[in-house]
């Protein structure tokens, strides 16, 4: 994809996309801890991050439909695309691992959709604004829950400390694909329409250290980034999440309840 | 299904995705160690096996089709029921575990499976007995490789025959429903088509209890038998396998290779 041969509806299209396939697939990633979590207050806490980030879905993927013009719900946008058109960062396709790793992937992931709703709420998009502004409510609250979660496992039992460190080592190359901006991100970001990718990363980095200095945990130093999620190039877990969620569409074509 | 309503060409629709669908399920979770296994030579052996299974299963679907009438192929027998119409054991369905475990899967059907054909090899039904006699040359190689597994690593390291142990004490209340005759059998046993499936205990007895014994293994005394496969009730694991193996189908309809 050429930046001369992007429109901005093109442009526009593909944001969101990014922004509801990175909800939609997390979401998938929390709602596989339905009836497994360690104890009840955790599952239901899961579910209904599940549950918000699906809803961001609807309006990110069904914003998209409209901007792309050819009639497409948001159910047939997630429900009816093979993995090579999902737009999702790979930190969301990331397995669930433990607990304490689930929850590793949410704050990094969390972090820094707070730090884009806050951006994209001033966005010269009016309908992005008030998507950003909706989810941003919800989104305060899972930041905040994930941060504690991290600080409580990390500053923990040597066990916990333990895995919470390996969650940060794995996760931390998925990290830097936020942060990297394309042609997609140049030609909204010429309209006010979202941020430069790079602007969040200090932010970010500040927010995510404070919370790993107090979880006692290390921020590894490594720079490498894996990167792909966002322009299609995804890992084999997305396969298997795609063939989980999509079964019932699949199965049964146009299926409503 | 009472036995009254059934008609020998219902039965033997019935029995013959059973067949199928034992080597259709167990080859899709032999197939999920393609390239991770725990050596090269066992990788290709276990493709080697779910390939072997996979070929019989396009002979019992298709036979299937066939007696059905309706013109349905074996792919799409395969690929287009949901997890209801299954009927193959339970066992088949269960999750691979580890190495051991899945080789221990693998000699409980085996050893059922090689002694199933044998009786069918006389089925009155020439088609069953053709099929049979191929599938059986194949199944006496499996049977035979399983086993030597089973003993070694039952009679391996403290570390391998603890898990040993522990995956026949895991899938033994799985074999029972092998040897459970229904409506379905009875049917077929009175013309001579298929044999009851109470008489295949003693032989599998027989040859389980030898390859047991050799591998300094403890069979479980326990006579409860989970049921419910045969006739359509699975486990839940059958609807992520389903999603898995059913996706490309389901996905674009009709494809062809």
């Amino acid at each position: 994809m050429t930046n001369a041969a992007l429109t901005t509806d093109e442009a526009l299209f593909q944001f969101l996309l990014r922004l509801g396939d990175n909800t939609l697939i997390l979401s998938h990633r929390v709602s596989e801890w339905c009836g497994h979590a360690p104890v009840i207050e955790e599952d239901i806490a899961l579910a209904n991050t599940a549950l918000d980030l699906i809803g961001q879905t609807q309006f990110w993927l069904g914003l998209a439909g409209e901007v792309e013009g050819k009639g497409r719900s948001a159910d047939q946008i997630a429900y009816l695309r093979d993995a090579w058109d999902f737009r999702n960062l790979l930190l969301v396709e990331r397995p669930n691992g433990d607990f304490g790793k689930t929850l590793m992937r949410q704050f990094l992931f969390d972090a820094w959709q707070s730090l884009m709703l806050a951006k994209l709420m001033k966005s010269t998009n009016i309908r992005i604004a008030e998507i950003a502004e909706k989810a941003s409510k919800e989104v305060a609250y899972h930041v905040e829950r994930s941060a504690d979660t991290v600080v409580g496992l990390g500053d923990g039992t040597p066990e916990s400390h333990a895995r919470m460190q390996t969650a940060l080592d794995d996760l931390y190359p998925y990290v830097g694909e936020m942060f990297i901006g394309d042609a997609v991100d140049a030609a909204l970001v010429k309209d006010g329409i979202a941020p430069d990718p790079a602007s969040l990363r200090n932010d970010w980095d500040d927010l995510v250290g404070r919370v790993m200095a107090e979880a006692t945990l290390t921020i590894p130093q490594k720079p490498f980034a894996h990167v792909g999620g966002k322009s299609g190039t995804h890992t084999e877990h997305l396969g298997y999440v795609l063939a989980d969620m999509q079964f019932l569409q699949r199965a049964y074509p146009g299926a409503e309840w």
